[in-house]
């Protein structure tokens, strides 16, 4: 074994052999057939349009020509970013956020990071939800942390008794995503307002208790007017998100943090946050994005052209006999594959030339998460081969 | 004692709060006095003009109006800035470096903490030369690393005796920074070469000893045509560097890490590297000051600004008596302070309106940092003042 590397990172490179593995078998392919020939739902890269107001912004930022507004700036960001993503915040979750609220970060994994960072104690457990986007667990491992994972109901929603059961003194902190990655679900505000409530019953001012809220896909929603939250009911929580979905650019990696004004200790938690967001090698979210951001901070991207694509690749999974919840949002149908192994059904549909990620990437072996934020076109070649794939497992059975 | 942060943060936060505290009088005297009766020489906030070539990129990239270069791109950054990047790099060090090579990162910081999370065991050590840059305790922590502090020679360059005296089972990695923040000292060629082999000496395949190169300063120079390295000259050498200072756009975030072909095991390496730019939260650097940096690679601000600045700066300081070396590299003067307590000359400073850092800060109690990145104008004003100070430190003594 190579001492090149850090024996952690050794192993977790090794962990992540078989997705590794998939991507390769996915590349090979794409090689060998041209990549227009290969259907890849594999990926979670927003592909929507950025809308108008983010070009119109881009360009009025360039063209600014300021020496001084490529400089550092405070490390929680541009004060008029903070503010424009304050007004927005407050809109988007009912409830007043002030620019001083704001931390400007890389993404909502930067975030997320530093939120992380920003409250762990060696060995403190941090809650997460499974089926979970399995980078949490790099996230909370590398801020001390340990990940408990609990199980969520037959539909994705919170398991509340489940969750009761997994809090233990070294409970620090529990992170939720709704609309959620991998699965789609939207958690309902009953069950948001029932999470607020148990988490209150177990935060003590000796232990307290923090709500993660990584909500980059809020406003991804499909049939909705609101996405639930419980940020209003649970005086402890944390909003991570950014504009990678909203805007759809995430390789600028325009994320924040958000913290109400609910938080007891709050300035202090806000000055942690903001000395990690240096310490841990950010500095500051990159300010071009922060500058367009401070211009387009309520913009949205066409989440209709989404909708569609989710119309179109489940209503013919639906019909194919693909046993499937319709996704209320984010960017993911997640079905049960049609074999139990769910690494075994994957590899018939890179028989069809169709590549997605088996479900035990996510704590979830027998279920397939298909990423339909690609062109309209994909999804259209592959729907013969999801088709085909379904009936080269009944025939196996 | 709150709660409500992790102890660690908590303490870290107390253990920097002289310098806060200082900070905190500076922004008081600010407020009091307005912004332009202050003079500020506490940040290393470049403040060169960004050259045209920046400009016309940047125009460029927003002209482009291209919805996919905004998505994600590979963890490593583009192709076409990663092949750019390696040809500036390749001049620069003298030293063939393929596109394969770069690792796009936020930041010398953020790729500092990439590369020390890639190769740092719990408990491994990773030696520093003080005077020191001390965010490099907190990312050596946080890769779960010790930090050993060897103190440099009377003209501030590296110890030889000292540094291999410091050597150990544990000593997984040595950071070195020329030119040198705080002290602005160019490393010799001889020094250069000396360590790379003293380090050779040392570096056993089973207990492989990295040189990370802290190099964003490297083409901020004074007199020199090139900047001394041992990267040729050390296998397993790890270069880290950034734009924010050629180009003067450290609120981009745009920087690299560059792993020469000689490192062993580098395929390994640079997988490690590319996948922790993903896990610690980066997951790429922002794509905007990539695709920037793609189309001027190898510009440069103008360092004479710089130099005039030092000029005007250390030769005043040197005839009003400081004792100083004039700095050939980086932004910063180093003096030795007039009274032996730093911080009690920091404050008479403090009395003319003044704003430095006092070198506890960087591990070196009985200097200051002046940084000199600052407008003509601010040191013109300033001068007076730094002879009333050492003026006042002969009458108190």
């Amino acid at each position: 074994m190579s001492n090149a590397v850090a024996q952690k990172v050794l192993a977790d490179m090794q962990a992540a052999s078989f997705i590794r593995e998939m991507f390769e078998k996915g590349r090979r392919l794409k090689a060998e057939l041209g990549e227009d020939n290969v259907c890849d739902f594999s990926l979670g890269n927003p592909n929507a349009e950025p809308p108008q107001a983010f070009f119109d912004a881009l360009a009025a930022v360039a063209a600014e020509r300021k020496a001084p507004l490529h400089r550092y700036m405070p490390n929680a960001g541009f004060d008029e970013t903070r503010a424009a993503v304050a007004r927005f915040v407050s809109r988007e979750y009912r409830l007043a956020f002030d620019a001083a609220s704001i931390i400007l970060t890389s993404g909502a994994a930067g975030g997320m990071n530093v939120a992380l960072h920003a409250i762990c104690n060696p060995g403190d457990e941090v809650i997460a939800l499974a089926p979970f986007f399995p980078e949490y667990r790099f996230y909370i491992e590398q801020a001390g942390g340990r990940m408990v994972l609990v199980q969520t109901d037959a539909e994705f929603q919170p398991d509340l008794a489940a969750v009761e059961a997994a809090l233990t003194p070294r409970t620090r902190a529990m992170i939720i995503n709704t609309p959620n990655n991998p699965t789609g679900v939207v958690y309902t505000e009953e069950k948001c307002r029932e999470l607020a409530a148990l988490l209150a019953r177990h935060d003590r001012p000796e232990r307290p208790l923090y709500l993660l809220c990584d909500d980059p896909y809020r406003r991804i929603i499909y049939g909705l007017d609101w996405c639930p939250t419980p940020v209003p009911h649970y005086p402890r929580s944390i909003v991570v998100s950014s504009y990678s979905k909203d805007v759809s650019i995430p390789g600028e990696r325009a994320g924040y943090i958000a913290v109400p004004q609910s938080v007891p200790d709050r300035g202090l938690l806000l000055g942690a946050l903001t000395m990690l967001n240096r310490t841990l090698g950010f500095v500051n979210a990159a300010a071009l994005g922060q500058r367009v951001i401070a211009r387009c901070a309520d913009a949205l991207c066409d989440v209709g052209f989404y909708q569609t694509n989710r119309d179109l690749l489940c209503g013919a999974l639906c019909e194919y006999g693909y046993e499937l919840t319709t996704p209320r949002g984010a960017l993911y149908a997640f079905p049960r594959t049609p074999l139990a192994d769910d690494v075994a059904f994957v590899d018939l549909l890179l028989k069809q030339r169709i590549l997605v990620v088996p479900g035990r990437g996510f704590g979830a072996p027998g279920y397939m998460r298909i990423a339909f934020c690609v062109e309209r076109k994909v999804i259209q070649r592959a729907l013969p081969g999801f088709k085909a794939a379904i009936e080269a497992a009944r025939a196996r059975d």
